[in-house]
């Protein structure tokens, strides 16, 4: 009876209307190719020919590499053809992502990360010119690509194809094989924009057969070289944070496998490990296995033999000599350049480390974070993903089971689960003067402005164990109540105006209990955090550390 | 100063000491192949002159496909030669996986399930044959590949290889891209075993680039139906808890994406949608996105267009031209058959189900459930991943929003975060008469007699939110303290002593506030289960609900 129905059912639906759409997209692409080769000078005819009004599309581009020949093309064409698009994709960096909201090409949006954009997102989204979907932390987005948000046409990038179409992409893989795999076996339309085509690949990060159409762009694609830091910006405060995180948390809980942020606090974390952590006798001890781009400011730790294992989401602008010269240490592929990918360092990030450690620009009296001010939208990237406690984890380490034994002492070891080491540092008042600790966030002022669901909380109260400022260390583990929480954070919020309201009397009771440590509780003296303590004072330090093989951009060359 | 000495020591270190290892292997396996294809009649003296004693070896396995010739292979070295190996692998599924620790070719073992093997696995345990990393979720163990678990050699199995290595994964594709990506850009060495090589592959799954050497084993790799659920087993009480899991909860919350266990009272629901679902007019409002494996029993409910998108783990026995049949539903290649991927599915499962629901063996007063008794340890597999709350997440979605209200009604909507569901059902006795519930896990007993930091539990008490049993469903996000939670379980626990152990006023009183809803209280009477509801009765209905297109393994044809 059943089976009976859907017999009958079955001889009318049709199976395949996706793959025939598809081969449909592939006969209107062919009249602007030449095989798979898409002829230069009609780009704009040929996306015009391939999309579909209300189409979801997913751009590639994160925080660093961008599919910026593709972009033009798609903030070139006639929204009176195409047009409403959904545009699914890891970061709205390049200002043509946004143009095609303004034109009304685009109308709907899903995104994980807009920091160069941030500013104008906002005021779109104010506006009402983008119908936001949601904000999302990178991981979350590529498995919905798989589940409710698969792309009918994905645009990427990659550095060379052969004639068959098969794609290297070269130190910068990062999201291209996750954005091919969703979109090509979901039946969808992929098209790559490449810097040349080769007649033999170095190595084949894609194989050809998941690739429709290639665009030969006559150049590479644009790369933001966005975890370079130069050490000359690097504060004495910033140092003494990096040494209190140093002695008052990767010592103690023995931390080896970790993330590190963006920001210039991490980074000094990176160059104090061969001199101020060499002297603590750490070598080994700590930061041995890393989920994390190639910052140049590791290359010192690298240099000195601090690290055994790095994994990278991407790569990073003139580190490519040095990563294919240290293949023991980073994952490098047949042709001896490194191999990236978001999705798996991303799930190194959220499963097989025990930190994550970042900036951020504001956090409340709860301990929520977030770097999304009321004007600024900057979006996730990974950091909710990392900064996050993974409840599915099974396997013990040291630092895990340390900190959750902290966090809750009464359990009986067996059934205690452990926690992941989630630290916030910065100073207490960061750029522009701005006071680090704030009573309101900004994202929750946004969240009532855009009437969103949910509050674009960066890393939330409950997921962060420690505070790290210049004042001293907030163990949030070690508070029994939201108001030892309260008063651990008020701690270490230094002048700002919640430092100033903090409850004396029970601030030094939490001092005595070790739940605040002020840096002469660590043993270290201020006075000591100096630049001399940098294991490279400049960019210049760091080339040279690298035996020359670390190739600054242009704009951090200044000799 | 720092920069000198360390351009001093680069002049000492060398940093390519893995690939020149690769390379040493490379050569010494060259004396037993022909380009890069094996030899079979020396395939054991080719393994020993790859392997080295001590070396972290991944073999491929999970809870479907197994590279068996090589895991045979691997058994049959000489332990004098190749020893205390650190086995790291999805699953320890055959004999073969453990006679290695029986003979001292392997020593320490990290993996995630073992199914089969759980027995004789514990047994070996207790005896101090395995020296035991850790038992993860899948998703988990993949990412400890890319940081501290990196393997040096692995051991994989395609459908084909053509002569430079690239391989054909055909629908099984399942772990092989994560265990090749981790192991060959790490340096390490990958040797495939396919079951013919071919001129052309109908797809490219994996590069030949990233692969060393191929066994032409001659035949397919073995593969498990463990997802084929046989209809005629399903029991009336099956019948009513899917009833109850479908009025209770999939229609209150509008369950769209999510993931199913392997269990029969799930894949009753699955058979009840097309049924009682479509009575219950639900069609198009719950259960169309999915991260599952090709279950036999949801092939009613894809013909009665209840699903529109499907991402496979793996494959299924049988289900191969069903598959190549539905790509509108299945992700599928250019060759038209499958491509599953357990990394991205898990990922999905974590990241982008509103729902997980599965079966478990016992469940205690907290709500902790596990799949382990004192002398049975069959690992976690996907579940931990997928029943765990995502705290990374970071998109809202009504199910999520709605389980997080009920969760926490205090916190002001913008600051409160959804939750998962996490749903365990069962009948209060299971297999052999064996209660569910439970005082104490085995898991827990385990925990002690083998000295284990962790008892391996499946899915902790905090992440759990609701318990189905045909007494009725418990609601723990509703339950304000561990009292209520407890009497909210011994509610649902029926005649087990623990549900006789119940206080009966507070039962009345959690029911009063819905926290648990007895069949009479959704409207179901338990008399209308019957086997009549399922949308197929048999495995012969399934083949023919498919239009033939299902083909059963031959252990499930009785006809």
């Amino acid at each position: 009876m059943a089976t009976r129905t859907t017999v009958r059912r079955r001889c009318v639906r049709q199976w395949n209307t996706r793959k025939q759409m598809r081969e449909e997209r592939i006969a209107a692409g062919r009249g602007f190719a030449t095989g798979k080769l898409v002829d230069p000078e009609t780009l704009v005819d040929f996306l015009e020919a391939v999309l579909r009004p209300g189409d979801r599309v997913c751009i590639e581009g994160d925080n660093q590499k961008q599919a910026d020949v593709l972009a033009r093309g798609l903030a070139a064409m006639d929204p009176a053809r195409i047009h409403d698009l959904h545009m699914v994709q890891s970061g709205v960096v390049l200002p043509e992502h946004l143009d095609l909201f303004d034109s009304g090409i685009a109308k709907r949006l899903d995104f994980s990360y807009s920091g160069p954009q941030s500013a104008r997102i906002a005021k779109m989204l104010f506006g009402g010119k983008i119908e936001l979907g949601a904000i999302h932390t990178y991981l979350e987005l590529f498995a919905r690509y798989f589940v409710d948000l698969t792309p009918q046409v994905a645009l990427i990038a990659a550095v060379s194809a052969d004639r068959h179409g098969n794609l290297y992409t070269g130190p910068n893989t990062e999201d291209t094989p996750t954005v091919v795999e969703a979109t090509s076996f979901g039946s969808g339309l992929v098209i790559a924009q490449v810097g040349e085509i080769v007649d033999t690949l170095p190595r084949v990060d894609i194989p050809g057969d998941q690739v429709h159409f290639v665009l030969d762009a006559g150049r590479p694609f644009y790369v933001e070289p966005l975890f370079t830091r130069d050490p000359v910006a690097m504060t004495e405060t910033q140092i003494l944070t990096a040494m209190m995180a140093i002695k008052g948390l990767y010592q103690p809980y023995g931390v080896r496998r970790l993330n590190h942020g963006i920001g210039f606090n991490t980074a000094a974390i990176e160059l104090l490990l061969p001199t101020y952590g060499e002297k603590l006798g750490l070598k080994g001890k700590i930061c041995t296995h890393w989920a994390l781009n190639p910052h140049p400011t590791l290359i010192p730790a690298i240099e000195a033999g601090w690290v055994e294992q790095v994994h990278c989401f991407g790569s990073e602008v003139g580190m490519e000599d040095y990563l294919a010269a240290r293949p023991d240490i980073f994952f490098t592929g047949p042709d001896g350049s490194l191999r990236s990918n978001r999705a798996f360092s991303q799930t190194a990030g959220l499963y097989a480390c025990d930190m994550f450690i970042g900036s951020t620009l504001q956090i409340d009296l709860a301990g929520h974070s977030s770097t999304i001010t009321a004007n600024r939208i900057a979006g996730f990237g990974g950091a909710p993903n990392m900064g996050s406690d993974a409840r599915g984890r099974r396997h013990p380490s040291e630092p895990w089971l340390q900190a959750g034994a902290e966090a809750d002492p009464d359990t009986a070891a067996p059934l205690r689960r452990g926690r992941k080491l989630v630290v916030q540092i910065g100073e207490t008042f960061g750029e522009g003067n701005a006071p680090l600790f704030v009573e309101k966030l900004g994202a929750l002022e946004l969240a009532e402005k855009l009437d969103l669901d949910l509050a674009p909380i960066m890393v939330y109260a409950d997921d962060t164990t420690h505070i790290v400022t210049e004042e001293g260390i907030a163990n949030l583990l070690l508070c029994r109540s939201a108001d030892e929480r309260e008063q651990a954070i008020r701690g270490v919020a230094g002048f700002t105006e919640i430092g100033r309201g903090r409850d004396r009397a029970m601030v030094e009771r939490l001092r005595a209990r070790k739940i605040i440590q002020r840096p002469e509780d660590l043993g270290i003296d201020p006075l000591d955090a100096n630049r001399n303590m940098l294991a490279a004072r400049s960019i210049k330090d760091l080339m040279l550390a690298s035996g020359g093989l670390y190739r600054p951009p242009s704009r951090f060359r200044n000799w």
